[in-house]
């Protein structure tokens, strides 16, 4: 289903090219007034159209509050965050071919053939906006924490020249949250790794989640492994800095031709993603990555509830 | 919360040194009739103390069925399966020490100190035990479907050596799943990676989650990428096999000596954790993640309702 | 949390003076094409200002569905739908004075005197519009359930002369649901009573809910009572029809002055709530009961699965 | 699903003739010494075989906690007590006759035909016993709230007159609860009415729910429904004390021979309900409603958490 979180519950609804996107917020505490600069910054940063390495689709993505906000500050009933879509040019995905890389075949599935398929539909990562505008207010409501998220590699040069060649990249990003209390996480199945991954995951295009550098552990012996500054242990925050990195698959969206088939009919067929996609989405899918850490995190700080044995305090 | 699961919910409970550990599960189909020597050959994979690889800890493991089971038949109502603790010295691990690269420090801090310290209580490794059970039961529910999971390398010499050393080793495990019909998956919140990874998480030891080679993805250009045989795609299942592999890290529990802190006193120390440890986790791991896997993939096939625009029918 | 529905969720959000009022549906199957005149004249059944007895505040109630629809037919997708709030005069409830049998000063506590206090907010009966939009869709996915509700007496006089003197009434709605299938709901915690009640006692209002004429059976010995038609027994629908009844007290908006006290200073007050009310929401509030049945009971037949022990079928 | 809360969650298991019952809690907080005269004294109150209204089965119904509890106090992991079952004399049950007002057909559908017939299976009053444990130890972590419940009215006689004729009768269980903070419960689907409700509908033989007198306001003009003590407003505790009601239908298993049909064959049959049933279960409803109210209500009170905008505190 469609809603995340256990205190501070996200639920996202929309397609790519039908009227708005957005996202119904539920459990920010009242009497917040969010820095509305800031939140329109981070919308920016995963906008598209704004540099040569990016799509020129430009959408404003401005985020109208239609609940939950009463002269600037929330009222602790559910904030609706709604973002019209403008800039839609359907005739550019109206066939029906699956595009390879895409959700295209198992939503046609799915859906029974009644999925949108114009944009990716539902699964288009335009759906990440509404989270960058949650996470901007999650973010601001943890003081004293600090999430930075950046792309591994210098990717300009392999992006130009990928975009030259009608292709794309694809890369990994970092990300390193500090000033987490200890304690933090659920045993067992609430695992600060289950519960972020779990969000991660969400994110297009995102397939490997590792946490302490997992898979450099793996080749390491015990007495080494034990002297690594793991921010999770137990699946519970340690109190140090957690760091965990995302592998981000390249855009599927390619212009080169490419051997697809024809969904309706299952007819081999030949298909050149026309409409305007990024070369790389990695620049984007950062502070995506960071409002992911931001929600998930919050959530569980308002797990860590402070009643006591004694009852109210 | 310790309960996992939509459709198909587990909840899992105890302590490595209480008196039992165990299951309940929620969302067995009535008129199910497990095949009991298939459990246990499962619970067998997992159980410690079978070969000179492996902790002398010697657990029978036998679970005992204490509700929703009839004449041999699941009847419908939740199944709780209750493992006693048996061969407990608590003595190994009466010290308040924090030992490295466990919890804890983690769980002192979130429990305030009461959590139960002993084999590492509620964080143990043994309480996979459970989840072995729970993901036998569910493996026998997914006629047609395969989940195969291995160590990536083979570890012998490497465990044997760590052993002589009194440390330890990690490794990857690999794991496929064929014959899942395409449509699995919700979109963005309960996409397959999301629910699956959520589940992998919770197995102690599990840092890292790749699904279809993400790593190697993010390193392709698109047109490569593209030519992937995906399992997921927009976190739908696509009836191709499912691929991921998982990053274990070394067991914590080592023999040489190290540097560590009283829990209770801050003050320095050393320690030697005595009690009875695998020098590597990983062949016994492996059927755990492929009970994970089949425990998420049943309550995903659960959550795939025939419910139509007509009705029942 | 506003949300409510294990398969068929529904997540409710606005104010009754904010810009608007919605709701998020997940979990409508793919395909449906919604009777569009059908769902508006629900809705037109539960507008105000429709005759003398109810308030003059005229809504249009009209909903924009901004995604999940495309050509008419649900895509699988989230279905969102918005309700803009237009006739909204402020001035009515600028004062911060407690209105006698509202929510004013629970929600004051509650929200930490942050709560949209203007027409109720967040707890304004407004909110069930969105509740009978989704409900009118639910109906319609339950093809030969009969669900009717009406008022146990005829109100008019009573109504009439409690407008008169600037009073309100209340009344008691019957419900009978027929149609249903043998086997719907969970036992325990998951009964019918439980997943209808508290969607039932989420309406505004109500105070009381009652199945299967509970009061009269408490009065009679067990020969008796085991005659009794019983739509439900041990929480699950028997196949006879369902019956329940609600209790909605009287509008607490009334023209006659009240003592109260100040919600800021705590100082005693008078208040004559001006605004514009209906002296008795039981008519408005039948299509309202429908609803949240519809809604309930379509969660339920969802729940319903036919996923057998043989697999996928 | 058998799974009960939002922060104190209660997954209850377990048959009446089956091995053993129990519940797991999770949501304790650590450090609780539990006070285990009390909670014995609560299973008392609901225990049979105590005196001559009720049922001879004679029932320890001593629980053993087989997680979460480390001398004598909680960890904050998982909670699991476990009642074996000692008088079961299946025998009694062995027909497959739907019992006249009993659960047995509805459950015979829904199980297709694999529920646990022998005294009611999981549809038991029995499973009551763990819901009474699980109250006892909520209601100890809410110093300064008295939840009181009691029969309406003076049963002794009526009880023995139905006995003497092999017959029953209901009754109604008023409840009040004082010492409530205002400001517990959630706005729309999680009113208090909502969550209790939810829950005392789970308790077999429980038809219907009425808060603050629901019915005799229905007949109350505004201007006397106002001057109401309401202790819940908007779904929303006001801080004033809590006053519901339950009906409690008569004992559907009496001695009298009753016409039914054979669950197997459909064919119509006599039967004469043999086991040992009580002529009221009243008496001992009384603490299971005392105990739904804790469990709730403690729910409610760990949800009301208090992360402020500043975070930490």
């Amino acid at each position: 289903m469609n809603i995340y979180g256990e205190r501070f519950k996200i639920s996202i609804f929309g397609e790519s090219h039908g009227p708005a996107i957005g996202v119904v917020i539920d459990g920010l505490p009242p009497g917040f007034a969010p820095d509305m600069a800031k939140v329109k910054a981070e919308m920016a940063r995963r906008a598209p159209g704004k540099h040569a390495l990016s799509t020129p689709r430009a959408e404003a993505d401005s985020v109208e509050i239609v609940s939950g906000l009463l002269a600037g500050k929330t009222t602790g009933a559910p904030l609706c965050g709604l973002i019209r879509n403008q800039d839609v040019r359907s005739g550019d995905y109206e066939e029906r071919k699956n595009r390879p890389g895409h959700a295209d075949y198992a939503a046609y599935v799915k859906y029974k053939g009644f999925s949108d398929h114009r944009g990716g539909g539902h699964f288009s990562g335009r759906l990440t906006a509404p989270l960058v505008f949650a996470g901007a207010l999650a973010r601001q409501l943890l003081p004293g924490i600090e999430i930075a998220a950046r792309s591994r590699d210098d990717l300009t040069q392999a992006i130009l020249a990928a975009k030259a060649d009608g292709d794309s990249v694809g890369g990994i990003i970092d990300c390193v949250v500090a000033g987490l209390p200890a304690g933090l996480g659920e045993p067992f199945f609430g695992s600060v790794e289950s519960r972020l991954s779990a969000l991660l995951f969400s994110i297009p295009a995102i397939k490997a989640v590792e946490f302490d550098d997992g898979f450099t552990l793996a080749g390491l012996r015990g007495s080494a492994s034990n002297r690594t500054e793991f921010g999770i242990l137990g699946g519970i925050t340690t109190g140090k800095p957690l760091r965990f990195c995302v592998a981000v698959k390249p855009t599927p969206s390619i212009a080169l031709e490419q051997d697809t088939f024809d969904l309706v009919t299952g007819q081999p067929a030949k298909i050149t993603v026309e409409g305007r996609h990024d070369p790389c989405i990695v620049p984007r899918a950062v502070p995506v990555v960071e409002a992911a850490a931001a929600i998930g995190l919050f959530d569980l700080c308002l797990s860590a509830h402070e009643y006591g044995t004694g009852g109210f305090s």
